[in-house]
């Protein structure tokens, strides 16, 4: 098995605590051998980043990050199930809604951005199923919400 | 096994009848040890209730009765395959997309009236990983749509 | 086991190869027995087709196309894994995003051209259950986004 965790410690990264819950559910849940991670944002330390639409007022970067940082947050969610990104075997599936501007199409660019962080990580363990939506609306304004399916 | 049925009857519940499919699809499929769904909206009692968009017309109290509305139709659909509420075993992923009004951002609080009805029936086993979003539009426009991934 | 693909070539239909990838993931991905494929939209022959609104520039039969197109970009997708659609054993969830226009709220009627086709190429094995959302903002403005999970 890979050693996911020593190449995350490499990449720079360091887990975050788990966002609090915005509502009455949990960070995840396994069912066999998946785990399915709750919707996760912007959460950075104590606050929330990348507030508003993607193509008016936050650049397509500024939404690449901002999916970077949600799908950061889903990695603590997983973990705080199994203890260590080592008990990964794949990243199944990521689906990721963007805030968007009405005018704006790039969503795929966006999500990248978590997409992108989950090769880095995992390598050819982290080569997902992905959905990319558009939206009008996110809690708290976010600019993205990403939720992940992993298999372990 | 915990006897969900009959904490279902002491909350003074019942379960509704599947509401019609509104197209080319059944109310739920087993797959393994999961059922996944379909997303389900407002139906009563033979029409749609909580129509528009939470935040315009309608409070944030209506988007939570919408929302509880949904997840009890979606229990429903369950049942129809299972034959009780005690054959579920966990409420593994709850996923709510929210009517909204453009500068409406608390989804999270909308969707609560799903979450906190798993809870009340389940207890423990209905602890459950989620996503809530946004959006512009729902069909027949519903405040609304719930749709579930449970453990059997 | 049934003969999906000679009912496939039956309809006239042709498997269409999988559209090029809008960001860093892969066409499809198994975990056990399911397999969850990345969602998909409007690409023929090389372009997007369907741009635009339902509702709004694009009408309820157009969006059905649209859906109709995707979902067969779905199974080329699955395919690209399996190799046949006779390995699919059952379409478990289809989930149809559809771009829509502010006051447009048929939603399940455009998602029925995915739904359909299922019915038509698969059978009983084809019945699955299904989500449908409008919203206002899908990747490169196509009308119709549509992603499944299926048995294998």
């Amino acid at each position: 098995m890979k050693d996911h965790e020593a190449r995350f410690r490499e990449l720079g990264l360091t887990l975050p605590a788990v966002p609090p819950a915005a509502g009455a559910y949990v960070p995840a849940v396994r069912s066999g051998n998946l785990i399915f991670c709750s919707g996760q944002g912007t959460h950075k330390d104590g606050s929330l980043h990348y507030l508003g639409k993607v193509g008016q007022g936050l650049s397509l970067e500024e939404g690449y990050q901002a999916a970077r940082l949600a799908a950061l947050n889903c990695l603590a969610e997983i973990c705080s199930l199994t203890g260590s990104l080592n008990k990964i075997k794949r990243i199944v599936k990521l689906t990721g809604f963007v805030n968007s501007a009405p005018d704006f199409h790039e969503q795929p660019k966006v999500v990248n951005g978590a997409s992108e962080l989950m090769l880095q990580i995992f390598g050819e363990e982290g080569r997902h199923a992905r959905t990319s939506i558009g939206t009008s609306n996110l809690p708290g304004n976010i600019a993205v919400e990403v939720e992940m399916v992993v298999e372990v």
